[in-house]
């Protein structure tokens, strides 16, 4: 079983890696890019012993508490 | 418009930093848990006035060119 796990950045957050990336494409031409922001992406591998519910059970809770921080940071997880 | 770019390693790449975090939480108590792999994500936000077909060209080519390293990554996109 596979979770995908997703962190962005909170939408008020400054995302200083996202706004070079911006400046940079439009340096070396891409036009019509109006922002960029960058966020981590996560594929776990759960053991098939776990079923459903406690696979997703799992991965919420290392998104909270290892993966994110929830303070400046959403996660969205989706199982597979 | 926005373009979601996803960029995983490659299966056949060593990921240290994904091993460090499937360690890390087997020792915080975490069970089931297989592997661990970290990729990268992206939120872009195009003009619309790009139209859906030139955003599409735009965000492949810029995943290619500049957010993955195709040596060794592979990317996905998807626009909304």
């Amino acid at each position: 079983m596979k979770a995908k796990v997703y962190v962005t950045l909170k939408p008020g957050v400054l995302d200083p890696q996202g706004k070079a990336i911006r400046n940079s494409v439009g340096l070396m031409g891409y036009g019509g890019i109006a922002d960029v922001r960058q966020g981590k992406y996560f594929e776990i591998a759960l053991d098939e012993s776990l079923g459903g519910e406690r696979a997703r059970e799992t991965a919420e809770r290392m998104a909270r508490e290892v993966l994110a921080n929830p303070v400046i940071e959403d996660y969205r997880v989706e199982i597979e």
